[in-house]
């Protein structure tokens, strides 16, 4: 049997969805279908969000559930009056909240993604300007100002987790590709030796790699296995013979590497 | 009077932030420390944030606010126990969806940013290396499979929306750059004819623009006021001759950016 699972914000439905779907992720092997509304910050759009629900209701056969952030109590009334279970992240922790900060809350609606804080977003394009002008050694000039240097492998996630670090954490990543210059050489090139507490590697199992390289290219030389062991390899002696820390991401998602180098080299995220 | 708060998780403590953020936008103007715990999951872990939050409580003279995602019952009786709010994001949650599903949940810890899905990292590297290589004009060859490719003036937000939009929702955005000679000409390059219905106009408001574009270079003629102004009354002119839609992002931030041309272009988006 399938569920309809609504996030309905009065903003982007961001804070609705993350929260909904780690408690979803509690509940396996159940068919969930995700549906966001955004926006929903009126009578209008409430109404319209409440016939969707009831129309996936009559479908399903089975009460939608309603992961909700709406600062207005009175348009999260509208769907908690519906044939629906109703998960408000807001309103169950408002109380606890006020009390223990003894004032009362704003019910100011879609705060948090506003753009309440210039310097916020500044921060963000600024750092995510620094990893894509960094990307792939493109350029190591500015890498005295770099928070971390990543070192991998082409195709072992260096650039997505410098794009996470910067949009994320409001940290200032560059990396550097391992190519097949440097795996010979067993040694680390000029710009990268005076960074070396910062630089970090990534490493990856060798089977992952040749299916994502295989992605792209498939039956390459660049893409074979015994390629990518003779890579990977040649890769952990470099970090072991420079003392290089390293991670290996192959069954880490994005977020949890970001979250462990962070941790790891006790970097100071300039954006919350 | 200083509180500090904790996001504690036994993954990456993400979910934690996201709906602690949201919940403290609602109480302004107080002066809150944030402090991000990922990864408590074991016993050494909890006693070592445990000791934290108790020396924030004394520093502080104010007990310090717990959000917490942590699948294991045992571990948040650590934090309960203490000197502290604890705002458990998922205990109160996990009870309503249980009966609704009529199943027991997993437990499983840091279920949600765990790569569970191979195909969904697959996704969002695909669509982050179309939104690279498909940076500001660079590349047209591939616009038939976008999703959307948005047009716009230099630093007018396109790089970090696409950006966005990949990591966030598995979407294939493009962008195409504005220029001069685009803006003069008063017509769409011919590589952009053909996808009309897909295009989309990011604009925004001249003192906003002549600010970024000063932050990188100060006192050029590309910045100047003047320059953003004219700049910005052409791209108005040429989406409202070439019918296409556009979006005002003077103070939006990334994620409403998103969410708006997620909602207005009805795009599909490929990870959840």
């Amino acid at each position: 049997m399938r569920r309809t699972v609504f996030f309905i914000s009065d903003s982007t439905g961001i804070t609705a969805e993350t929260l909904g779907n780690s408690l979803l992720t509690q509940f396996d092997g159940l068919d969930f279908k995700r549906i966001t509304l955004p926006f929903v910050d009126n009578q209008e759009t409430a109404r319209s969000a409440l016939s969707m629900i009831e129309t996936a209701a009559a479908q399903d056969g089975a009460r939608p559930l309603v992961f909700a952030t709406m600062a207005d109590p009175d348009l999260l009334d509208f769907f908690t009056r519906g044939r629906t279970l109703v998960l408000d992240l807001f309103r169950v922790f408002i109380g606890p909240l006020e009390a223990e900060l003894g004032r009362a809350s704003s019910h100011a609606k879609g705060r948090f993604h506003g753009m309440a804080d210039n310097n916020t977003y500044d921060v963000r394009m600024d750092t995510l300007n620094f990893a894509l002008t960094h990307d792939d050694g493109m350029s190591t000039a500015r890498y005295p100002q770099a928070d971390l240097v990543l070192l991998g492998v082409s195709r072992a996630g260096k650039t997505p987790t410098c794009i996470y670090l910067a949009m994320q954490f409001g940290v200032r990543a560059a990396n550097y590709p391992l190519t097949e210059e440097v795996l010979t050489r067993q040694s680390l090139p000029k710009a990268l030796v005076s960074i070396r507490p910062r630089l970090y590697g990534l490493t990856i199992d060798p089977e992952r790699l040749h299916r994502i390289r295989s992605e792209r290219r498939r039956h390459s030389a660049y893409a074979s296995l015994n390629q990518c062991r003779k890579e990977i390899t040649d890769a952990e002696a470099l970090f072991r013979s420079e003392r290089i820390r390293s991670l290996n991401v192959t069954s880490m998602s994005i977020e949890e590497i970001g979250s462990h180098l962070l941790q790891e080299m006790g970097l100071e995220r300039r954006s919350y």
